[in-house]
């Protein structure tokens, strides 16, 4: 089997690499559009559950609205209308005959669902409304990469009404917090939280905060962002309710996604050379069992023990399976599930049977160690719960050698370029220095951290004038 | 609140009653497209949760197909395009930007994940391929109505390869049983399973086997479809494998699905003048908690219970809410929920508490108990197990008791016209036949039971020649 691509020779390559060869996604027929194979899927539906959970337990319900959008509905909110125009897909025939009215694929549903929203809410009583829908999106995005850009997309979004504005900030947080748990207890990866410049913001918003993760090729990747929408569309959609004093009121909204993309991030956080690293929590096979032999009786041996570990390890609540091709070899096997990141690999052979042991490696470390056969479920068990978190760590880690705190405007373009990673380094809060910076070095905002707030001093990195905030700049994907 | 409109009165107001009043769904501005409401959608996920379980269980895996389908795909299987030509929604454009080709929002997957198979499919290694997807797809209909018929639905689709016909054939069915076990033990609904005439056949399969219902109106529904494609699109899409001997074979395929329509299917089978009926294993709410309560010392005693009792029987497994809203009375509660189809019905009074009791009220049969407050939980869990056995076998009593095995075809009119259901009748086999029927009573072959295979004698209903069939015949959804 070739070898993947290294990181360091080239990153897009060896991600390219990864996903084609740990059977993750392949292209289709349209332009834009991957196809999600069953290993990525079921990685995607781990998460899916994992965040699903998470969504019901803060009392939100799901729904699902319709895919088309009408023409005049994406034109009422300006703003909005002018973040997604050049993407949109547009109908206007069924079969031969011309619609109406010109729909659209929906790029994200805030329109769609206040129109209804409006019908919906009357008085307080109904407030807050808190709904969600997993569904699919399409923007038509001119380069694409499977999960990390791709015209069609999966994903959730949350659309929340409320009475007060104080109400609709705590819930904008509460959002981002619930994917910042997600984020770092199943996916193992450290993200930092804070807003949006008026830039970055999304169309319509008030205002966007966002979750913000480092890869290995020291890029910044969202993992999780949540809007407070403001009245706007409430104004725009004719929502209003009445409340406790019979008075009309125009009540204040939110609105947080996170989608495929995720497993995009999940593959540039924790990657590497040999391939793919999946959190156990999430992982759709956390241990699989690899047989090895060479004779007949020993096959018949080794494959009993198998059997009965598979059983065992099912039995103890573990995701295993047993990988008992007989047209590849043994060390073919083990190329592929450390490529595919299955976080532990239990390795079957008649010698270390006779001594009542098996061989479990990590992919997280790649440690090997002999375990004795009635203490494999055990181990296994120990061994989800360490290697989480041990992802994790790992990741901040990472993270945290990466992420440099810059006064000077030529270090900050010698780091951009050489060695790239999180730049914590004060702004004025102009637009025209974020856009010069961009121009020049590709770097952006990612996020004005919710942890350095307030403790901005000194100069803007660019303009050198005060700093009224600390930005988090970075390249992005 | 106004009452709903009896069934006898008018089956299809009665049935948007339901919609609207039980808040399963809401119309939205696309035509025929509708808002699948929370509640609605949770009866859905129910459904879908227990048939993914079933699905991967069979050992099928779970992928995701683009939405769009180009041009050429569609054109490549005539048959198969002859069948969803009109229906198709058509995109042009992104943007302004014109397409260099037409793109297809999907009706049904075949297409475009056939041409992925062909690139999947090597060796018999390879097979069988199994894969089911999770989507929404669009067929622009005529006339539409919430859950039964609507331009966009959501459904699961199932698409299998095979190396022999006898293996697909077996899976054919493998894949009807599942939809009958589901019908049968999940949503109480008795079916009858058989082949579709070629006149009702999927386009593009050699033959398509069906599970049918019978609707309180005495229509046929369906529940579940199970195709087998035969070699036709392996061969259009150039699906090939190498066998054991080296040669390359053509495989056969199969396809089916299940779709929201079930939702509909499920009104239409079980509800009844007081609206919805759930069984309790698919049920969003199992059991339901009213406190009745007149002074403020009532009121507290009255909800002191009730959340000991609402945590006693969440404990139980049970899904419980506590309806404590204060605007609305204990007799406006009773109607909603009764509407709502909640299967339990829990009454929390002052007077019932005095002797350590509450009342218990089950939705299939209308019957109220009192019961000792230690008992609640027991109690629930036997009424969750007799409630679901119970609307089945109600359901079977209607089904068979509105079977007819008609030998005349005067007498076939008139119980299609007075009195309609199923129709057992013998058939010649000739689609001349079976269109005259169609344009004389509407009634049409729903399918050819497997449970009368080989049965048939006398003659064809129609043309009195010599029945080859029994056909089970009925005015349909």
């Amino acid at each position: 089997m070739a070898k993947i691509t290294p990181q360091k020779e080239d990153f897009s390559k060896w991600y390219l690499d990864i996903i084609a060869r740990a059977d993750l996604a392949d292209y289709s027929a349209v332009k834009g559009c991957m196809i999600i194979k069953p290993y990525g899927f079921a990685l995607w539906e781990n998460i899916q559950r994992a965040l699903d959970d998470r969504i019901k337990a803060k009392g939100v319900k799901n729904a699902y609205f319709p895919l088309f959008i009408p023409e005049s509905f994406i034109k009422k909110e300006e703003e909005h209308v002018d973040g997604f125009a050049p993407e949109l897909v547009t109908i206007t025939h069924v079969g031969e005959k011309e619609l109406g009215e010109k729909l659209y694929v929906r790029p994200t549903s805030e329109t769609i669902m206040y129109d209804a929203y409006s019908n919906w809410i009357k008085s307080y009583r109904d407030l807050p409304l808190l709904v969600n829908q997993w569904a699919n999106v399409v923007r038509w995005e001119k380069r694409t990469r499977p999960f990390l850009r791709t015209t069609e997309f999966l994903w959730q979004e949350g659309h929340t009404v409320h009475a007060t504005e104080a109400e609709a900030d705590e819930w904008t947080i509460s959002c981002l917090e619930m994917y910042q748990d997600l984020d770092k207890e199943d996916l193992a990866i450290p993200v930092i939280t804070g807003t949006k410049s008026e830039a970055e913001k999304f169309p319509g918003a008030k205002y966007t905060t966002t979750t913000e993760a480092l890869a290995k090729d020291g890029k910044a990747i969202q993992a999780g962002t949540s809007h407070q929408l403001g009245q706007g569309f409430a104004k725009t959609f004719g929502i209003e309710f009445t409340d406790e004093n019979e008075k009309q009121q125009l009540p204040w909204q939110t609105s947080w996604g996170l989608s495929t993309r995720i497993v995009g991030t999940l593959i540039v956080v924790h990657g590497d050379d040999g391939g793919l690293k999946i959190p156990p929590k999430i992982a759709p096979i956390q241990a699989v069992i690899v047989p090895i032999f060479r004779t007949p009786e020993e096959e018949e041996l080794v494959r009993k023990e198998c059997l009965k570990m598979e059983a065992e390890l099912k039995e103890a609540g573990i995701r295993v399976e047993l990988d008992d091709r007989t047209e590849k070899t043994p060390g073919f096997k083990f190329n592929e599930w450390e490529l595919k990141g299955v976080p532990v690999r239990i390795e079957v052979g008649p010698r270390d049977l006779a001594k009542d042991e098996v061989v479990v490696a990590r992919r997280d470390t790649g440690e090997k160690k002999s375990i004795l056969l009635g203490k494999v479920a055990s181990t296994v068990t120990f061994l989800m719960l360490d290697i989480q978190k041990n992802m994790y760590e790992k990741a901040l880690e990472f993270q945290q050698k990466n992420t440099h705190e810059v006064f000077d405007y030529e270090k900050f373009k010698k780091i951009i370029k050489e060695n790239p990673g999180f730049i914590k380094a004060g702004w004025c809060g102009d637009g025209d220095c974020e856009a010069k910076i961009q121009a020049e070095t590709k770097a952006t905002i990612r996020c004005l951290p919710f942890a350095y707030a307030g403790q901005a001093k000194g100069e803007c990195i660019y303009c050198k004038k005060d700093a009224t905030q600390i930005g988090l700049f970075a390249k992005a994907y």
